[in-house]
């Protein structure tokens, strides 16, 4: 079954509003084998809608709509419909009935404000939504299906999962999605590529290969479609299975786990406890680290030295250090990690100084230049000196991929 | 003149990647008076690609697309703008010579690998791309306009204001949009319509009033279109004056800059200093602060004591309190920020405590519990409680909002 998913709202024509329904609808379709072969974003309007919908039939087996649905003005779905099918609008008591029983249930009272939303196109299928006030709708006309969402986003999910679902599942086909994504740090894309060139030459035809790149990271997905499940399961693996041999460390993990979900996973096995010391990027690290719940399973906590005076103050690196060589500098990132290791008392400690710009750089250290140490306990404290060349934020953001890599890899090796 | 945007890839149809580049791009054309009348999503491939320019066209002037440029295998924008146009695919030494530069400059060695970047349509401008490696392409033909860009964001928003924009703007017309848009803080969208209702119901009819609301905190863009951008401008104006004067302290700037760099000039202006105590916001809003350049005027700081044994060790938090009332109490947020005070030596120190989520949360004390104190040089301490109930994401981003608006309200009594 081919699907297109058409977004409704000149709030998402004009960039006020950013769509993120579409992709949640892909995935979904993906997950059930329904081939999404395009999103559309219109104008508000029945002629717009109907328009779209006529179009997207001629390409596709599903219509999927989403917004144009609610108590405002510029809702034109439900009208849209029935012009579509040469329905009548007719006023839909089970509809009133629930509008009336949800206002009841938070204790407010119906308004006539809201009669418009029970005037729906007599003969689709409703879809009740226990999440709010507007109804999606469906209907099915020689084998050619039309579902109707509210735009927002958790109504939409609710009706697509509870409602929606089972009344197509028995016309979706046997044919399944098999894939694997692999979750790779450190390389480009373009390394990426020159490193697996024969295996992505000798792909099998039923298959594909998509690159993913995010900030220093790249993800790689294998997948196939068809009905011998066991037969491209197969193939899918061989061919993941020898991507991730051949990039070997390089890959972190597969699916859909972050860098930072992968480093608490290992520090917690190893039952190793970290800390930061952390300068120009301000806290990010630590933020990042903590944005998985059960990071307190390994991490302290960040001495964020931003000012020189804090790296002297807390972190006890040497004025001597600051003055002779700058804050940006392999002794101070020694230091700094040292510091750290010593007084957040854990088993490894990491520092990070540079300059993300966009001022502060020089000839000789130029926006973009990373000096980081990480300190453990009873080994020798080890510096790297990195250089990015990108903005202030893609500076920061980079140098935190590249230090939960860093970790990753020594932790690896334990 | 009227757009259509075009996202290429199969990794947007099946939802692995959110499509933003499409609301950017509207908002930007919205500014330049382009009316984009509808957003595309295609899979990838020439013949699609095609398709789908040929189709925009019938419905419109200029044809956006983005993706589909870069170095690996599924990259089929260059070849299907030169099947549209009819052009051929030739080396573009110009491109490779960028390409080689580039890559010189990050002291790389280029590889064959790239070359496929290089083969473009021959007869098409191409867009210097200064941020990555694939150029943009600029083609018009009997008044149809069509652009392509990467699909990497930072690398598409550098083509489109540096080199798309110049292009295209001796086609537009003479309409100009006026608008100005004003910053609050601390208000729901509920609220400030209730505060501002009669001059909602007053708006001049060229106007346009719109909410636009985020985490915490809520935009108002005033903007009407038209040719006498004198008149359009002073009622605009006078609009914007109206609504700042009604919102008072929730207003906290304009246009668009963030809520940190508003503390920033603040507390730069006042000659204050600032550190920050944070526990399971982990670095969250000293990123924040972070984030604007020149933070180092006035931040010193942060101590993300994640681990009580730290909010002890570092902030001197006494183990009574940490002990008889909790890390998430009155207590432990006032002596964190005395503490951060004290060690950080700086005449502002606010600290954070708080149940983000998802485990942690009690009875007493449900996740989205915070506390957070405030101390000054020569005050008494102040301490608020404050109840999100989100999920730890926005939890997080809710109290850094909070907090950056509550240094905000503090040091503007000064």
């Amino acid at each position: 079954m081919k699907a297109i998913i058409i977004a409704i709202g000149d709030e998402l024509l004009i960039g006020q509003v950013l769509d993120t329904n579409s992709q949640w609808i892909s995935q979904q379709c993906n997950d059930l084998n329904i081939e999404v072969i395009g999103h559309r974003t219109i104008p508000d309007g029945v002629a717009s809608t109907t328009d779209a919908i006529d179009r997207a039939f001629r390409q596709c087996d599903l219509v999927i709509l989403t917004g144009g649905l609610g108590p405002t003005n510029d809702d034109y779905t439900a009208r849209a419909l029935a012009a579509y099918y040469g329905m009548e609008i007719v006023f839909h008591q089970a509809t009133w009935d629930r509008l009336t029983e949800y206002f009841a249930s938070r204790g407010r009272q119906i308004t006539d404000a809201l009669k418009p939303q029970a005037m729906l196109p007599e003969g689709v299928t409703f879809l009740e939504n226990d999440m709010g006030t507007a109804p999606g709708m469906y209907h099915c006309r020689e084998g050619k299906h039309l579902v109707s969402f509210p735009g927002v986003p958790h109504e939409m999910k609710h009706l697509f999962s509870r409602r929606f679902v089972p009344l197509i599942r028995p016309f979706l086909g046997k044919s399944r999605l098999i894939q694997r994504t692999v979750l790779t740090v450190g390389l480009g894309e373009t390394d990426i590529a020159g490193r697996i060139a024969d295996i992505e030459s000798a792909l099998p035809k039923e298959l594909s290969l998509a690159y993913l790149p995010d900030i220093g990271k790249v993800r790689l997905r294998v997948s196939g479609r068809g009905e011998d499940v066991e037969n491209l399961g197969s193939i899918v693996n061989q061919v993941a299975d020898d991507i991730i041999e051949r990039l070997g460390s390089a890959v972190y993990g597969e699916g859909e786990i972050s860098l930072a979900e992968a480093v608490k996973e290992l520090m917690v096995n190893k039952r190793l406890t970290l800390g930061l010391a952390e300068s120009c990027t301000g806290g990010n690290i630590s933020r990042e680290i903590v944005s998985v719940p059960g990071a307190s399973g390994y991490f302290k906590g960040s001495i964020v030295s931003y000012a020189n005076e804090i790296k002297h103050l807390i972190l006890s690196v040497s004025s001597e250090s600051l003055n002779n060589y700058g804050a940006v500098s392999e002794e101070v990132a020694r230091e700094m990690a040292d510091g750290a290791l010593r007084i957040l008392n854990t088993d490894m400690a990491v520092s990070v100084t540079g300059i993300a710009g966009p001022d502060g750089g020089s000839e000789s250290k130029p926006v973009g230049t990373f000096w980081v140490g990480i300190a453990m306990k009873g080994r020798h404290t080890e510096t790297y000196q990195i250089n990015f060349n990108r903005d202030r934020e893609r500076n920061i953001r980079f140098v935190t991929v590249y230090v939960l890599n860093k970790i990753r890899l020594l932790v690896n090796e334990f």
